[in-house]
């Protein structure tokens, strides 16, 4: 069995996080699929995917990690292109990566008890976003 | 046909590496499945997976650079909220990522000669660890 | 059913980038797969996959990033293990990742207009490389 469905997000923009992860589980429910792999696939290449503990304070911390590795107001060469200031938003996006796997058993997406599944948008405004999930098994 | 099985792994923490490309292989073995997809997946937030060539220096430059990337003593926000004082370990996570996918054919892994499958724990403590694999095709 | 097939790159090593979207979407056509989920694999330790908006400028400031971060000239430890000199390329594969998977609909791998899949050779020399995509679905 193969299944598809999407979640639809309205961002803030500058590295917002979103805990996704019961919309995944919803759309794994809906699939009637038991046992198998889901993958989530962001659709854009300024926004990203990840897992972590999704409390306030390391949420500041993931989003002051980010502004030193990839600061957002440095010189790309990307900003010449288009003139919209997003490079810094391009770089973590491919360094974070846009799409990931996981196991689903008993009808869910196997996780720990404190890791939640992230969508992180880097773009530099508000967006509507999308990401797909495809599920597939038995 | 779709499989499960886990790996058990008793850690130290601070970013010490376990090659377990053989174990994965076994599970792969056990499925019977020769051709498909395996996905492995840690539980837990403090931890990772990723490949390297899992040889004693190239395991020391990327412990090195890890400490230097997201120090184990920088006052992160996270450690307010539980006092365990593993803010780099949650952040280390979620940039390397808690999931890997890779494609199975004739009943192993597909990977280069020099290239292994490692887990990394980033926790400051000893762990016991779960991964999950899933295997799924024919 | 599940397909396999390969994608070969005559690479220039130290970070130079190759769109590899057409040649993945090439194979799953031929798959003859209309839904399900493709996962491509670099066999090798010294390269990576990710996506991004595969415009010159943008890339240049992907080459910047990696120099910067894991620099080509620092003295690694692994560089004593064969005397290669490329423990940089192996800290950077590992970090970005060496295999990426997608969701496959109308049999076409789901990205965004401005998102690109991109094979990363990190090495310090020219390779022949090999990435191996499988996909599984119906």
């Amino acid at each position: 069995m193969v299944f598809q469905d999407e979640i639809k997000i309205s961002t803030q923009g500058i590295c917002d996080v979103y805990d996704i992860t019961d919309e995944i589980n919803k759309i794994v429910a809906k699939s009637k699929i038991k046992e198998g792999i889901a993958v989530i696939s962001v659709i854009g290449s300024t926004a990203g995917l990840s897992t972590i503990e999704a409390e306030p304070n390391l949420i500041k911390d993931f989003k002051e990690f980010w502004e030193k590795l990839i600061p957002q107001d440095k010189n790309y060469h990307h900003n010449k292109t288009w003139g919209d200031g997003n490079g810094f938003s391009h770089l973590r996006s491919s360094l974070l990566g846009t799409s990931l796997s996981f196991p689903v058993s008993g009808g869910e997406v196997i996780l720990g008890a404190w890791q939640q599944i992230i969508f992180v948008d880097f773009d530099n405004r508000s967006r509507e976003r999308t990401a797909v999930v495809k599920v597939i098994g038995e």
